[in-house]
């Protein structure tokens, strides 16, 4: 027998799919063996730690060659699935006595085998089944019984129900094994908000603390924001430390960037100083929790000159020629401010369980979330390593590749176990752009194993588009990112519309955070926060929102203006964007009432849930009209009239 | 390092690939690793027999993930290949010290670095290149020496062609070994015709002999054929024989079917003694090799109930409860005339070599085609076993898949080592059928491993197109068969354009061949021999008609004309079908000139391979008119004006 073309895998099983807790892993394979004998088929799968497989049937729909079946997984971890076919005598049998006592053909000498069939099935059966297949041999058997009687017996649905299973472990034929790594929901639904504690404070060029950072807590969860992202939280080198606007040299009072990890006062299981103790992060991440926040550090494998290990491990460092390690540098480019690591030294071993109790440290401090800066500047073999270590001891951890890398290498990052990926969604702006890109993310195989985090901004990225296209311009992306992606972010800043570069041409922002303290008015004019709150409390109210690939691009007839179908069920969606933040554009909208269950000739509601104003639609085409500067989007919700 | 999406591999390499001996195997794979290292890629390759492996090198083109690279298959029999990667230390080294130069950065501790890397290469090289390595070396390290001369020294471009291999076994990442099944070029081109040697007597009724058959060879071969197929030529069962027409009872006089094979005059291994002996067979077989023609004799693995096997291995059959053994059987159909094989009987070892030793047997005696009847009533895993078998002695040999199962069990056949398989081609016959079945065909996956036979009738299937659509119907089929199938057939008559069924809606004819000796007129008013012969020319003198990958289809204004270019280099062909044998058809024709290297506003020849008429055309749109009734098709040359 043939078992072929298993679905949900990737690359042929070599690495898992991902599904959330809680949902189902709805399974299809080709299964077929030559002549023309009936099949079984069943998936086998094992939850993390089960003592024993389970078993769930596979059936064919319309296709005999392709079996579909399902399982839910109520547990975070790997679990394993695979599938077993074999034939089924019995229903074979059956099947061709009804067509033969059709035909009116002669079925004594079938009636006959169809008994020692059962025989033979019995003697694997449990008692009761047992007894009720050897009483139903005698009769098939006994040529003195009414052959109506006999055949009426061999036909009897009950009995069928019973058997089928394998005569014998010889006829069954095994698939491989498969993968499903089952992680936290929040790693597949959440809305993140990335802020630098320390320009928490409330006076510009004051080092903020977690205790300043804690006070902005509530405004954040108002927002309606899951995950505060951190940049590291560590102590930052002196040693070549970078200046404002990355100056090659600092000046005195200049902070440094963060990601310059290590000094004297510690390394990466350290806090910097000047945001306070470990306690007083103990305490801001509880603050955080009680307002349903979850706080996600940055691990960032590299160090400053200054950092520990420099001293306590030169060899897991590269060695220049004339004894000195080697700075970090993509030629000419150089970053003389922090080092990199040597995987592959001879002392690895030690080098990548140290990395890896990096992740515990944090771990036992209740963190669950690692945004992971530059993964693919470091082994793929060792992200799969380390993740497999973190989640064998914390399945509830979030690993959060940070690569903006070739597709292939992003992707590798997503097949080998990060449950979430940055992705290159600022880039893609234009209806095009963002129906390709949006298109290979919500389908197989890539669904399969990779999970957008589609932030609007970060601090190394603002985008020409939002450079200058204003206010609107962020308005749009933010809902963009809100209605396309379950997972999404911004860096703080983009509430207030910042949207100054430090120079034509570049996507770093000028006086960057990265390099200095950055004192904000939360609520300087212009800001869109109420956007914010209310995108992402759209988000928490509809189903539709919360999963990846329920996403159809729908029709219209301006191409500036893009629009979309998102479903959960009954909770159906017409996401309408003007893509343009500079001028108003009108278009007509083709709703697909077929895959929507809304009758052409019906009327139906939409409900714009970003301002509650209703309108009464009727048939495929619909009239919107969207002007950036008052409006940029309609979110629908559609209801048919009961 | 990561090797993945490796191509061509068929189900991540659990089948070969085919290619015909000669061709020019394409490998892609991605390749790429961590960091910002260059890397080096190769294919290495292993021919039937070779005693090691060869190795060419891989490299990107434009998208540097992706690595390209090709070997050429010169021998029959199973190759192997697989990709090796390593990172290329010196093609760093020296591309980043080029940008540190270009920088104006201080490179001397990195000339320092590339001796020491120059040090370990010349400790792997040969000893010619390895002093000149090492002479690079000294001079690289060399403080003394002018800066500009060192900084030459390591950019050297004859250095760093020598030198750039793995640097260690253990920096080699290899991909997993996959297959390529290379066979005849007969198995990628061919034009097949099919006759009973019964029928090619000369007197109704009477008997024809292998003597017969040689007479009909030179008028196969005018006609441009390369195989001759011949239904079984073994001695028929008398029990259960089928009359006329498949009547259940035959009439005294009545041949049987060639597929009822075995009597007391022999099974498998032997020749039905009214076409001849055994040495009639093989004159007759080398009558038709002096013809350049190959006889293709048919592998039907049943019995008739008097077939010997019966007799001397009881125990290789059914057995149903009264003792008796099975015929076979699809219920409610019967099929009392032959009996099958019970492939996992006990005996089944003994079995399957039997039916291994019929296909040696008749390999020794010269026959190196096999049109395989029914294959997919038999074990999958025993094709996947006898072809193997087979072809590790006589790797010349051409298995063809006689099946109409459904889609995967047909693909499944291919992919497990079949030469060529019958398809769905006479049930396609709108212009969406067609260019969706040629799509898929000749496209990745199935073009890979699947290689169709496009008989355009067969004694099973007189479709009912030809029923109906008169002799425009069968040139129409012919021309279809002929010029989008690299490999095609037709079953003899249809020449004449038998076209009566048995009964209407049946596809079967009537008088069947399959149950008696039809002598015909092979010239026969209406026959379609010069179009026949005219195709057969056409396809030896252009390669755009014998391979399979080179389809494309194109646009027409009405859509019941098709037209496909088909395309080998210079060899540029337009053909133009009317699909419809009733009515006469005009439509534009949008010639894809960008793809063919001609400019919008050149002019261009087209010449009319079936009649030689000679056109001028300009621009992509172009008018045709095709009355069945005078033209069906035209098979268009295209030539730029010198």
């Amino acid at each position: 027998m043939v078992i072929e073309d298993v679905t949900p895998i990737v690359d042929g099983g070599r690495y898992p799919v991902k599904r959330a807790i809680g949902s189902r892993v709805d399974v299809g394979a080709n299964v077929f063996k030559d002549g023309h004998d009936l099949i079984a088929a069943r998936i086998v799968f094992l939850g993390p730690g089960d003592p024993e497989w389970h078993a769930v049937p596979l059936a064919y729909d319309f296709n005999p060659d392709r079996w579909f079946g399902a399982f839910k997984v109520d547990r975070l971890g790997r679990w394993h699935f695979g599938i077993e076919a074999w034939p089924d005598h019995f229903a074979t049998f059956r099947t061709e006595l009804e067509k033969r006592v059709q035909a009116g053909q002669d079925v004594r000498s079938e009636l006959v085998a169809g008994a020692r069939l059962l025989e033979r099935y019995a003697a694997l059966l449990p008692a009761d089944i047992a007894r009720r297949a050897r009483s139903a041999a005698v009769l098939l058997a006994d040529d003195q019984a009414p052959l109506d009687a006999r055949i009426k017996g061999a036909l009897a649905a009950n009995l069928a129900q019973e058997i089928g299973g394998p005569l014998s472990a010889l006829e069954v034929t095994r698939s491989s094994l498969y993968e499903v790594l089952v992680d936290r929901e929040e790693a597949s639904f959440a809305a993140w908000y990335e802020l630098f504690p320390r320009s928490q404070g409330t006076r510009p060029g004051v080092h903020g603390t977690f205790a300043d950072a804690a006070r902005r807590l509530p405004e954040v969860a108002a927002l309606g924001f899951d995950v505060i992202y951190l940049p590291p939280i560590h102590p930052i080198g002196v040693t070549h430390r970078k200046g404002k606007n990355n100056a090659t040299k600092a000046e005195p009072g200049d902070v440094g960037s963060p990601w310059a990890i290590g000094s004297k006062e510690g390394g990466h299981t350290a806090v910097h100083p000047a945001l306070g103790t470990l306690a007083d992060f103990d305490a801001f991440q509880s603050s955080a929790r009680e307002l349903g926040l979850e706080i996600a550090l940055d691990f960032a494998l590299q160090c400053s000159p200054d950092h520990p290990w420099l001293v306590e491990h030169p060899d897991w460092f590269f060695v220049r020629p004339d004894g000195s390690i080697r700075y970090a540098e993509n030629p000419p480019k150089k970053y003389e401010d922090i080092v990199p690591l040597n995987f592959w030294c001879e002392d690895r071993e030690r080098l990548w369980n140290a990395c890896r109790d990096v992740l515990v440290f944090w771990a036992e401090h209740g963190v669950r979330t690692f945004r992971v800066d530059n993964p693919h500047t470091k082994p793929l073999a060792f992200w799969e390593w380390v993740i497999r270590e973190i989640h064998a001891r914390f399945p509830d951890v979030v690993f959060l590749s940070e690569s903006f890398t070739r597709p292939n290498r992003l992707k590798a990052l997503g097949k080998l176990g990060f449950n979430q990926s940055y992705t290159y969604f600022t880039w893609k702006n234009s209806a095009a752009e963002l129906r390709d890109f949006f298109g290979e993310l919500t389908r197989p195989p890539m669904n399969e194993y990779f999970r957008p985090n589609c932030f609007a901004n970060t601090p190394d990225i603002l985008h020409d588009y939002l450079q200058h296209g204003g206010r609107p311009a962020f308005r749009i992306r933010l809902v963009l990112a809100a209605t396309l992606a379950p997972v999404y972010g911004i860096y703080s800043g983009y509430e207030l519309c910042e949207n100054v570069a430090v120079k034509p041409g570049s996507e770093e922002y000028v006086d960057s955070e990265k390099y200095e303290i950055r004192v904000r008015d939360w609520n300087a004019p212009g800001h869109i926060k109420q956007d914010v709150s209310r995108l992402n409390r759209i988000r928490r109210e509809n189903p539709a929102l919360q999963t990846l690939s329920n996403l159809e691009f729908i029709g219209t007839e301006f191409d500036g203006i893009l629009a979309y179908r998102r479903y959960a069920h009954d909770n159906q969606l017409i996401v309408i964007v003007n893509l343009d933040p500079h001028g108003a554009h009108e278009t007509m909208v083709d709703v697909p009432l077929d895959r929507m269950g809304i009758d052409e000739h019906e009327g139906y509601e939409v409900v714009d849930l970003l301002n509650g104003l209703r309108y009464e639609w009727r048939g495929r085409r619909n009239y919107v009209r969207l002007d950036p500067h008052e409006r940029v989007a309609h979110v629908f919700r559609v209801s048919k009239h009961p």
